[in-house]
């Protein structure tokens, strides 16, 4: 909890309005009353008319359209604010105050691994060598992690999971605001990531944590090696990932989707649960209808994309 | 061994044949007469009527091209079957009763290093802080082995090998059954990774162990940081894989193979040796001809691609 | 330091000029008077005519335009002589004589890190389990380095960075010289990498040391999760690099370059300042024009590529 007049205090703003608590950022439509959002891209006007959110930051002009319920922060650039305010509800990386680990009956924990204080893994699992699991973080039953894989602070795992070597689970998500003069300001990545029941992940693949609420992978999805997740993405439950598949942050994926090796999706879309995305495949819009095998950049049906390089073949010939 | 009458028990499926012992699951055209195999895809029947497996897991329809040799067990999904009887045949990852890791004279294993019982580590090789290498894994001579890299069990490493830090050697291949419901049944891989002598391997590069058989990578290969080699591929006599290229499963590259950075390729495809592909070639067929450069996706020739650009340059102007 | 006479003879060449003290090997156009060079491309010629080094392996047909205070050793194969003489200055990985590392004020190292002899870690830093960081690395003030990264010998890191898990530091740049027979010989990197101040970079990325000289990343660049920067890349000012972008070893990126994911550029590159590139685009020229968006493999500017496949989706109807 930060009092609001603090935090305004700490990122060099003027503001002489309420003070009120703040436990979190949030977007502008998971904002609750004690949760401090921003309205940067003009785009979300209607969702900052629609906010819970306690207080928001926003630029001069926008200030009428906030709720009457919400103390609106003026601020020249919000997204650099909400940037600086993210420092402050970044918890400390390790808490040598915390309870020391729980470990399930039965479970196997190597020599060599590392359990943070106040993680809880659950019965029957293996945790091999060199292994980091951090600070709050919560394993399931029956699940296995191979040798040097890391999971940050605050993530969860469900039961009858497999995660392979090197992998890393709730780094932080690819974001900072950038100044008028070029330079980046990080904003930090406060949210978590969770991986459901019987979810199997391969080696040297990357899941990162939300900026706020959580990165999320469904019950029984299949990633393969050297995959790439953005922070505040959801995998659809038994969606496949081949390996060297790429998926940019708070993209959505229904279940039972199929992206081939190398194939990608931009941030901020919804792809269509049943639908199959043949090897190095680019989503760039969002994709509405099920059961359909798409393929190609920019995308278009697979018997397409085959059509065309027909086509393109005679072009070559002429 | 497991008895093939109690692996029925154990996968759910009814049958009143003659058993036998069942020492491993195998392919078709690999399997031995203590092995069970599969047909699962009719286009391999013609394996199937050669096939010198105990037994066989078909459909009904499938039985009368079973060799009198081999044992026929009927089932209704015969991958969905052999992926529930891989899991009989998964060794433990962790045995307590193995002898303790071989140590070669001049071998300098760093505190931070662990060596699982039953490894076995050659002369003069370097393994630095947080390398694993697991049960029954073998290491040759003068091997260079960085910090952090997994090498799992049962697997072999040649002499005067050089692996960077954070690769992983023998994870699990990417293979399972996926049922009419959309969930999917992990086919345990119960193969291994074998690399021949004076291989280099690069930092964050992944080569998974087989599913059944070996994984090989044969003398003198020289593979870059985060490629991604499949499970059952064979990587030719040195061939050169630059960074983020990717093969997957069963594909076998001739000798001094060269794949450019981005680079892919299918699986089961066959690439005849002394050919060379530019960055983001995309292999989907069997490759027959030596001494050529590809490019492109779909694949062509290089010189064809570049011709083909102009030709959509003109495009872009008319 | 090694005399040349003895230099030549380790690998195999004939040669009774004078000798000297080599203390390194070096591009001709870096190499001083103390180092050795070499010329194997013919187009480099006219920096054969310039250089400073103090000998370099020529052809016999080059040796005419060796400067009269450089000595000029004549050999076949220069690159492969020049391969096989960059074993005798690979330093050893472990040092065992040197100090034990250095810590500065406030900083936590994590048990289960490692910290090479020779090491200096700076003030107020997190180092966590798993982090291995070689002889004679030096780590500036208030980083954090998170599970499981490896920091290879002799690099050096900025102040106020953050590297993420499994992330790879000053591996080996991917570098060998190939043989008539088509065998190759490593070039062992005996340069190094240097981070700058205010750097973060992602989960599982690979920054490869240089052959000779420096990889460098300058001040406030942002690296996503499974990037590829190869050995003696040159990273501009508040680059950014979204994930499984991949960059060819001695390309250099002006500063406030953004490079979209799997983006790539080929090798020895020059890409100026202020440049933008779509997600996938591909880089094979030098880029003079700042201030523009590009897309597209081959390259070209993103709007160009936009109405190409307008173009392309009217082909397809035709």
């Amino acid at each position: 909890m930060i009092e609001l007049h603090d935090l305004i205090n700490e990122i060099g703003a003027d503001f002489d309005g309420k003070s009120i608590n703040i436990s979190a950022l949030n977007t502008l439509s998971d904002a609750t009353s004690h949760e401090l959002s921003f309205l940067q891209n003009k785009g979300y006007v209607s969702q900052l008319k629609k906010t819970k959110a306690g207080a928001v930051l926003v630029t001069p002009d926008m200030v009428e359209n906030v709720p009457s319920t919400t103390i609106a922060v003026v601020v020249d650039e919000p997204y650099l604010a909400l940037a600086k305010a993210s420092k402050l509800f970044a918890p400390a990386l390790v808490d040598l105050t915390a309870a020391d680990a729980l470990i399930g009956e039965g479970t196997m924990v190597a020599e060599g691994a590392t359990l943070a204080k106040g993680a809880v893994i659950g019965k029957n699992c293996t945790i091999m060598p060199g292994v980091y699991i951090g600070r709050g973080t919560i394993i399931g039953d029956n699940t296995i992690i191979h040798s040097n894989v890391s999971i940050y602070h605050d993530c969860i795992v469900g039961s009858d999971c497999i995660i392979h070597s090197s992998s890393v689970i709730g780094s932080d998500g690819f974001g900072f605001a950038t100044t008028k003069l070029g330079t980046h300001v990080k904003i930090y990545q406060n949210g978590n990531v969770v991986i459901k029941d019987d979810v199997e992940i391969g080696a040297c693949t990357t899941i990162d944590r939300a900026a706020f609420g959580t990165t999320l992978i469904k019950e029984g999805v299949r990633i393969d090696n050297l995959v790439q997740i953005g922070h505040n993405c959801v995998i659809g439950e038994y969606s496949v990932l081949v390996a060297q598949a790429g998926i940019a942050g708070s993209t959505e994926l229904g279940r039972n989707v199929v992206l081939g090796g190398q194939a990608a999706a931009s941030g901020h879309l919804k792809v269509a649960p049943f639908t199959t995305f043949a090897a190095r495949a680019g989503i760039t819009n969002d994709v509405k209808e099920s059961h359909k095998v798409y393929g190609g950049f920019p995308l278009m049906e697979q018997r397409a994309w085959l059509k065309l390089q027909v086509k393109l073949s005679r072009l070559l010939k002429s």
